[in-house]
C-alpha cells in the first residue's frame, strides 16, 4: 500500500519494515527500539546535545520515580498529568507507604534539588537537560513514535533572576530548535499556545509543530515560560546581590521520539523512509554490480572507493551480500540511504561511478577521481530537496479562511483572524472542527493579513490564529 | 575523614564532594547524577560500547515494563525476583489488569520477541545488548552506586545453536571484561558462583570480583550460561539445517554503575578521587600560577599550552578561575583529574611547564617542545601506576587457609580446599563468616596450592575455592 492511498497503513508498515522498531511488545504503545532504529535515535540525540553543549547546559540524570508528596506539590500540574501516570504501589511483597509515580516528565523530580543547589544569584542561570524515557498511560489510539506510552524524552530546565533572562532564553531555546529542524530538514511553524492548551503549571507555552502528509499537524517540541509557578510551590529562591531572596523564574524545554516520527512521517515515500543525511546511521550505501566475469575486479574497487568515502568522515556501508543488486537497491530504499553508490564494470573500466540521491531516485555520474567530493554533494542535495519538498506541502496547504465555514472545509494550516478571547477561540475548535494552535510566533511566510475582525465576535483589533488538525 | 581511618564514611563524603551525584533525592538509594557524574558513567558507557561494536553486538532497546504473566514464566527466576521488584498497579485512576514489574533485568521482556526474531539456524548468533536502567526494592542499606534502587545497567543478551557456541560467547566476554577492567585500572578474580549463589534460571554464573579498601569484594561483571532454561520457557527455537527444530542456547553478561564505585573505591585517597584516564571527564587540568606583574604572560601562554592539547585529542581544562592555585590544587585533586600542568612566570620564562600525577603527586619538569608526548607519558604512569597499586592490595590481601579458624581471621581473599558439595560450602560460610565466591577461573597469579582435602569433611580430591565478605 502507497503512501497517498492508506496513510496510517503505510506509517506502520515502514516503520517495521525498514527495521526501526517491533510492535509486538506484549504492552500496548511500547515497542522495541531495533538496532537500526536505536542508531537513528541516538544520531538525533547527538545532535541535541551538541546544541546542549554549545549553549552551555550541562547534562545530569534525575531518578525515574517521584514520590507523591512531591509530585502533587503544584497543584495545576498534578491536575494536567493525574490521569496519565502510571503509578509504582509495591516493592517486592510489600506495599509502599508512599506512591511513586513514573515520570511523565521531571519537574517535580528535580525542583526539590534544585531548591538545595540555588543559593545565591551567582548560581543563576542554572541551565541543565536530561535524555530519559518518560511514561504517560496513553487512552488514545497509539502509534509508534507519535503517541506512546513509554517515551524517549528530552527536557532542558533552567532557571534564571528575572523574568526577562528567562525569555532570553526562551529566545535561545528558538534558535536551537531552528538547528535542530534544519538538521532534520522539517519546515515547521511556531505557536504561543491558547491558555487552555498551555503546559499544566507553566506561565505561557509555545509548540513547534509540523505538518505532516495527513495534513495534521504535530507538536515536535515545546518551549514553556513558567514565571514563578514552580519555583513558588518548590520554594526556589536566591539572594540577591542587596541581599533579598527571590524566586526564581523557570523555563523548560521539550523533545522527543516525535522528531523520528516527523522525520518517517514527513520525508517517506511509497519505497520507504528517506532520512536527512544528518541523522541517517548509514549516509551512503555502495552496491556492487557484479557480473560472473567481473567479480573480483568490481569488489576490489568497491573496497577501495568505500574506504576513501569511510576515511572522509562519511557513514558508509559496502553491501558485499549475495543477493542481486536489485533486491539490495529495494532494501536500502526502505531504510532511506540518502546516497547509493553504484559501481559495475564499465565503471570501473571507465573510472567512474554512478550516484543515486534517495529523495528523487535521480542518476548522476562522477569520476572516481571527485568521488568524496561527488558523495558530499549528493548528500546536500538530499538535505535541501528534502527540506524543500517540505516545505512545498505545508505553503500549498496553508490557507487564510475568511469565515468559518471556510475554516472547516480547508484542510492544513488554516489561518483565522481572532480577538484572543478564549469563548471566540472555543467556538473556532467547534465549529471548524479543529484545534487552535494558538498565535503563531513563527511562520513560513511572513503571512498576509486575514480579516481584522474575529471570525467568531466581528470584533476589532484581532490577530491571526493558527487551527489544525492535531495527534 | 580520611579513607583508612573511616572508609565508609569517606566513601559517601568524597562522592558528594567530587560532583559525581547527589544523595538528598527523597527516595532511599535513588541518586540524582551531576553533570561530572554522568560524564564518567558515559565515558564507561562508551569504553562498553567500542567492546560490543568490535564484538559485532546490535545495541537495541526493550521497554522498561513487563507483564507480570511474562515475568513469571521462568520458574527460578521470578522466585529469584519476588522480593525486589517494583509493581505498577495504576495508570491514571485506574488499576491496571495485569501489574507490570518495572525490570530488574531484562530476560523477560527480550525473550517473547527473540522467540519471533529467531526462526531459523541462519538467524544464529543473535547478539545483541542495551544500556539502561534497572530497578530493585532494596531492603538492605543502600550505598552510592555499589547497592542502589535504580541501577545504570548494561546487558547482553546471545543466542546460540550450541551449548559449545554458547561457550565460546562466554570466553569472548571474559577477554571483553579483561579489557574493561584494564581501561579501569581494576585488577580482578573471575569465580565461577556456587549453585546457591548463581544467577536464577542460569545453568551457571562467573562473577568478577574487585578488591575493595575495605577488604570486601564487590562484584563487577557477571556472566551466565542459561543453557536451553530461558529458551525452553520462553519457546526460542530455530530450524537446523536438518529441517528438525532446537532450542536456543543462551547466554547473558551484565555491568552496571557499580563500576564507577569500583574505581571511587580503589583508585580514591584523602584527597578525594583519582581516575583511570581512559574515563576521566577531564584527563588534563591546567592551572596557571599567576602573581599581579604576569598575569597577561602567564595566561597567554596557558591559551596556548591548552590548545596544543586539546588539539592532540585529549580532555583538557584551562582553569582561568579568580580563586588561588592552591584552592584549585585541592579542587582538581577532589574531581580526581589524572594529570595537572602548572605554568607560572618562571616557566614561561623558561619554556617549560611543571606536570603532577595526581595518584603518587609527584612533580616533573618537562619543555613547553615536547608538552604532548610529556602529557601523555604522565597519563600512562597514572594508567599503570593506579593498576599496579590496586594489585598490590590484591596480592597483599590473597591468603590460603590451612584450616577453617584461618579461614575465619583472614581478611580479603581467603583461598581454601573444598571438595564441591553445597554442604561444605555452607561449613565454610558458617564457620569463617564469609561468602564462598566459588571456585576461580582466574586469579591474579597463578595460587599456590591449598590444603588437598576439603576444609570442612576432610576428603580429598578437593579444589581451591575463594571466600571473602561481599556486598
Amino acid at each position: 500500500v502507497g503512501k497517498s492511498e492508506a496513510y496510517s497503513e503505510w506509517y506502520n508498515r515502514i516503520v517495521e519494515e525498514s527495521g526501526l522498531i517491533d510492535k509486538r511488545y506484549p504492552i500496548k504503545g511500547m515497542n522495541v527500539w531495533r538496532p537500526y532504529g536505536l542508531q537513528l535515535r541516538n544520531n538525533i540525540d547527538a545532535i541535541i546535545r551538541r546544541e546542549m553543549t554549545r549553549t552551555a547546559h550541562d547534562e545530569v540524570e534525575f531518578p525515574l520515580l517521584i514520590p507523591k508528596t512531591e509530585f502533587a506539590k503544584e497543584a495545576d500540574h498534578i491536575k494536567g498529568f493525574d490521569a496519565e501516570v502510571f503509578w509504582v504501589t509495591h516493592g517486592g511483597l510489600n506495599q509502599l507507604d508512599i506512591p511513586l509515580a513514573v515520570r511523565p516528565t521531571s519537574e517535580t523530580a528535580m525542583y526539590p534539588i534544585f531548591r538545595l543547589w540555588i543559593r545565591s544569584h551567582t548560581d543563576l542561570p542554572l541551565k541543565q537537560f536530561q535524555i530519559v524515557n518518560t511514561f504517560r498511560y496513553e487512552t488514545k489510539h497509539t502509534r509508534p513514535f507519535i503517541r506512546v506510552r513509554e517515551i524517549h524524552f528530552f527536557e532542558a530546565h533552567t532557571c534564571h533572576s528575572t523574568y526577562e533572562d528567562a525569555e532570553l532564553q526562551i529566545q535561545e531555546d528558538l534558535e536551537i530548535w531552528s538547528r535542530i529542524a534544519e538538521d532534520l530538514c522539517l519546515p515547521y511553524v511556531v505557536n504561543r499556545r491558547p491558555e487552555w492548551d498551555k503546559f499544566p503549571g507553566a506561565h505561557y507555552s509555545l509548540g513547534a509543530d509540523v505538518l505532516t502528509p495527513e495534513l495534521k499537524t504535530l507538536q515536535s517540541a515545546t518551549i514553556h515560560q513558567y514565571k514563578t509557578n514552580f519555583s513558588k510551590a518548590y520554594e526556589i529562591m536566591y539572594e540577591t546581590p542587596n541581599e533579598t531572596r527571590e524566586y526564581a523564574h523557570q523555563t523548560t524545554y521539550g523533545m522527543s521520539e516525535r522528531l523520528v516520527g516527523a522525520v518517517v512521517a514527513i520525508h517517506g515515500d511509497d519505497k520507504g523512509l528517506v532520512l536527512p543525511p544528518a541523522v541517517a546511521p548509514v549516509q551512503v550505501v555502495m552496491v556492487p554490480i557484479i557480473f560472473d566475469d567481473s567479480r573480483e575486479r568490481v569488489l576490489a574497487q568497491c573496497e577501495k572507493l568505500f574506504s576513501t568515502i569511510r576515511e572522509a568522515g562519511i557513514r558508509v556501508q559496502l553491501d558485499k551480500r549475495e543477493e542481486t543488486a536489485g533486491f539490495k537497491f529495494n532494501d536500502w530504499e526502505m531504510r532511506g540511504v540518502p546516497v547509493r553508490v553504484e559501481v559495475g564494470p564499465k565503471d570501473v573500466d571507465a573510472q567512474r561511478v554512478m550516484i543515486v540521491t534517495r529523495h528523487d531516485r535521480r542518476k548522476v555520474e562522477a569520476s572516481v577521481e571527485r568521488l568524496v567530493d561527488a558523495v558530499r554533494e549528493s548528500l546536500g542535495k538530499v538535505q535541501v530537496g528534502l527540506k524543500e519538498r517540505a516545505r512545498q506541502v505545508v505553503l500549498a496547504n496553508t490557507h487564510n479562511a475568511k469565515d468559518l465555514s471556510e475554516a472547516a472545509k480547508f484542510r492544513g494550516l488554516v489561518r483565522v483572524s481572532w480577538c484572543g478571547k478564549v469563548e471566540c477561540g472555543k467556538v473556532f475548535e467547534e465549529k471548524a472542527g479543529k484545534s487552535v494552535l494558538g498565535k503563531p510566533v513563527k511562520e513560513l511566510e511572513t503571512g498576509k493579513a486575514v480579516q481584522s475582525a474575529c471570525l467568531a465576535c466581528g470584533e476589532s483589533p484581532s490577530e491571526v490564529a493558527l487551527l489544525a488538525n492535531t495527534y
